[in-house]
């Protein structure tokens, strides 16, 4: 198989980050306490100019030109999107339409809070073809919309988009290594949608943490053993950003050093598929990240979606 | 790249299809000429126990039988599906479910029309992968409900499921020999959705039948020239069935033979996504398609999407 190389990273985060203060009024008010080991201290809420395309296009925009590319460079669009899916017209042709990207084809997936991953693995695919070089996957999400105004959701869930750019490059300091995608349905009908169109969890959050914690650590067990790479060779860990209680499931269950785990779900919330993304290039450009640093990243999605990739990011 | 074999078909049609004497009033009464001109006989209205992952399974059952593998054979299914896809949990885990596909992994895609063909570009690019050797595509749809109560919309919509079995092999019949996607971004509002859910389209349906016409030839020639193919050496042209129009400027435009052109518009409607396969199927039952034809086919959806396919069918 052909290298794919990841040589460009970016995210956007809406204008309006919200402080737990700016939140409209919950149906049961949340102490001080509660509030604190939930662990969500800003989010952000898109407003009407934000839309999945203009995120996504922005985060895109900052991916290519971390790899070095104009947007006419690319030959393929994976858009993950989850959270204003409706019938038609999808996302993905304006996204491509805003980046000026003109030579390429694009669409949407979901696969939930899996989205970014499952992108990645189908990236992967189109460019073993020599017909195609250059892919963009993003995820943009707005997460905070399918919350039910008045609930806890509302403390959790962000906005936010996140890119990476694949290239079928060799010898580059950012490369897919590996990946896992897994699908069970005998989970299918844990989560659904209201007529409101906001998120409904039929099962205990306890329940759902263990089982996304679960899921997460079984794929990237899986991965880790088929690149044979140990645990203690990976640098960093980015799980899906889905609870606190998820990440600690994750620490505990895979045997990781808590101080590997990256995460800003204290900082934006959960912003499903766009977590991964927007963690990697915060924590690059912070300089925690180097390139070259080999990254184990896990999702799951309700569906039910687990995914994982060993990667290093790079530059173009 | 390894070549990719197609060597399972299979289509599920909805047990009540109903002829045009049997449907609901419509707001302005259609005469006998206009019914005749529009060209819909029947078209398959789903039942409650008719949903898309159950209308899914049946047709990639009986495609499994046809290529002789069991369901656990199967590494990923690509189901496309735009007509009753509402934010979460999608589809494909149920029909892998369904299906005792214990192994595989699989998600949705959409598309609109063109969701089938794309959903073909994205198993072949998995199939690349030493990793998985057997894909099933299935696209399937609810069209019916999604035109408008009383519109003509409810004369040409209607449901179905349609499916391909795809095999990492050399050697057999049936064969995926090369594909098209394309996606423009300038044609991105043309078509929509109602706050009622239902379909709605912003252009005159002269306009829209010259756009799909043109894009689909553009695709299909696009093809052919790449794998220096004369039209005249491919034995059956299969076009998405979106109206009775769009066929006719793909004959014309394309320079086809009216003969070759294999269709069930007349029988079951505008099924979306879904008609490329139910014509494959049924032309092949029928008699019509015999292993190694040199099939060509092309679909277009709202987003604004063309994709094109050069391919034969066979047996496992």
């Amino acid at each position: 198989m052909d290298t794919v190389a990841i040589t460009g990273h970016g995210s956007y985060l809406p204008r309006h980050m919200l402080s737990n203060a700016e939140l409209p009024p919950f149906d049961q008010p949340l102490s001080d306490d509660e509030m604190e080991r939930i662990g969500v201290h800003r989010r952000g809420w898109a407003d009407d100019t934000e839309g999945i395309a203009e995120m996504a296009a922005m985060a895109g925009q900052r991916a290519l030109e971390r790899a070095g590319l104009e947007a006419d460079a690319i030959d393929l669009l994976i858009l993950a999107n989850w959270t204003a899916r409706r019938y038609i017209p999808e996302h993905a042709p304006r996204v491509l339409r805003l980046l000026g990207a003109k030579r390429a084809f694009g669409w949407d997936i979901s696969c939930a809070c899996a989205g970014f991953l499952y992108g990645l693995g189908t990236a992967h695919g189109f460019l073993q073809n020599p017909r195609w070089s250059r892919a963009l996957v993003i995820a943009s999400e707005h997460t905070s919309r399918r919350g039910r105004p008045g609930s806890k959701a509302k403390l959790i869930l962000g906005d936010a988009a996140g890119a990476f750019v694949l290239e079928r490059k060799e010898g580059t300091s950012g490369r897919l290594i590996d990946f896992e995608l897994a699908t069970d349905g005998a989970h299918h009908e844990i989560m659904d949608i209201s007529p409101e169109s906001w998120v409904r969890t039929h099962i205990q959050q306890k329940e759902l943490n263990a089982l996304a914690g679960g899921s997460m650590c079984a794929v990237a067990q899986r991965v880790l053993d088929r690149s044979g790479v140990a645990l203690d060779d990976v640098d960093w860990i980015i799980p899906h950003s889905g609870t606190a209680g998820v990440q600690a499931t994750v620490v505990r269950e895979l045997g990781a050093a808590p101080e590997k785990i990256l995460a800003n779900f204290d900082s934006i919330g959960n912003v499903s598929s766009a977590s991964i993304p927007t963690v990697v290039d915060q924590f690059v450009r912070a300089g925690t990240i180097r390139p070259g640093d080999l990254i184990l990243s896990a999702a799951v999605g309700t569906g039910w979606y687990a995914a994982a990739a060993l990667y290093s990011v790079g530059a173009g």
